[in-house]
């Protein structure tokens, strides 16, 4: 999906809503252990409740290979079907790939390359191996690198704040200037955590035109309105995600409409927030 | 395997060779392709050739993800048919994973853990999202982490040199650092590429004792006594790694011998540089 495509559907669905797909076995609804494959199943019943409600969808590959086979299986069959849905969906492989050249193009076919890969619209990189580590996945047309910025979780203080000698500048921020000569905002976007909202307008004096993939609303502790208030950007900017908020809302036979109800909440505060900022 | 098995083994084969099984379908001999799993075929071959030369064995895992269901298949019947070696062979998944920690609590699930996850003796973790990152993969008893401090590849220089203007230290040099928190030299190990031969030295003041995983040796440039001579320790303290130099040695019916041959060259050396430093 290409960039203007992904900015009509925001507006179309008035929403910036990524659905992370952390779909673990042990925690999903114990009435759908019945079925064959039980997460495709509850990937399904989330998908179709949500569908209308969310702009992407972000499974996080963790949560697949630890059942090998069977989960790469789940995985599969849910790209499928999303891949059946009106509007298109755009598909985030949440993986934070990154390797030496050679390598990283096998990653880039897995997760990008249509059939028998997974034909995602974007994949999440790690950025800590340089510039030949993410070109690779920067040469399917109309897909994305998400690299890997400022994250969402407490050891993003171990290194992501360390301060280069050379120029006073912290080494997320390194990473977002350097990665300008890999890509542009065409087929590049920036995993930014909402844990970090105060850094938004520092990331923003870098980045002002690129999408960032927020993680971190909900379950992480992150505020939508504090991230919006410095990340928005004319064209909105933003995919905000919320994965557990949303799917694991009710253990019940009733986590589909659950899900809806998390879901709706976020749309109705994104479309306010859309409207307020004369986006919509 | 433990530390104190390892170092045995490394005596015992007079040999600390890593063979990376990084088998791309497109490159193994054409004769194997009327198997129905070739890759699987070609690894059988290529481990039956080596496996007395060899202490690991490195598959990365671009080159099974790439194919999808059927090669993450190819990946599981290998790590069973290298599970029934004696005596036993270090695995390590070269899969450069890190996530936050629930999300890395499931990939350490993924590739330590015990069936139906592959069961691997060990895993390259990515640095960059710290320490919460990187802690799940230290909770297996036996089982190690392989941090990345210095890689091999070009883009190393665009990060991982970065000086820190609290302490002139340099990222990599943090990394090793830091994470001596996060484990020990009984469940850590460092990559340190081949090809950054004049570092070993730094990188041996802040980790004498600890194992390091040197790729770069053969197709990427780096020396093999370059490395030890500043990188080996009184335990050896080293796997270097080779991958296409020995699996892709020849194209022809004759490529398990051809691996064998350039296996046996590297082994040699290293016996001799194992005698020369007293190991043995």
């Amino acid at each position: 999906m290409n960039r203007k495509t992904l900015i009509d559907r925001i507006k179309q669905k008035r929403s910036f809503l990524c659905i992370g797909l952390d779909s673990e076995l042990d925690k999903i609804p114990e009435h759908l252990l019945k079925y064959e494959d039980p997460v495709y199943e509850f990937n399904k019943r989330i998908i179709d409740a949500t569908h209308d409600l969310a702009v992407a969808y972000k499974p996080n590959l963790a949560f697949y290979e630890y059942r090998g086979i069977a989960g790469l299986t789940s995985l599969k069959k849910t790209m499928q079907y999303l891949a059946g849905k009106i509007p298109e969906l755009f598909t985030i492989a949440d993986a934070k790939r990154g390797d030496i050249g050679n390598t990283s193009k096998q990653y880039a076919q897995a997760f990008l390359g249509d059939e028998p890969a997974f034909n995602f619209d974007a994949i999440t990189v790690a950025p800590y191996m340089g510039e030949d580590s993410v070109s690779p996945f920067l040469s399917f047309d109309g897909k994305w690198v998400i690299l890997l910025a400022l994250t969402s979780n407490k050891g993003a203080f171990d290194y992501q704040f360390l301060v280069n000698r050379e120029n006073g500048k912290r080494f997320f921020e390194e990473v977002l200037e350097r990665s300008q000569r890999y890509g542009n905002n065409e087929n590049m976007m920036y995993v930014v955590g909402a844990t970090q909202a105060e850094m938004f307008e520092d990331v923003r004096k870098i980045v002002p035109d690129h999408f960032l993939l927020v993680p971190g609303v909900g379950a992480q502790g992150g505020s939508l309105e504090a991230v919006c208030k410095y990340g928005l950007n004319k064209d909105c900017g933003l995919l905000v995600n919320s994965s557990r908020g949303i799917i694991f809302a009710s253990k019940g036979e009733d986590f589909a409409e659950a899900a809806r109800m998390e879901a709706l909440k976020l749309q109705q505060q994104m479309e306010s927030i859309l409207k307020g900022n004369n986006i919509l």
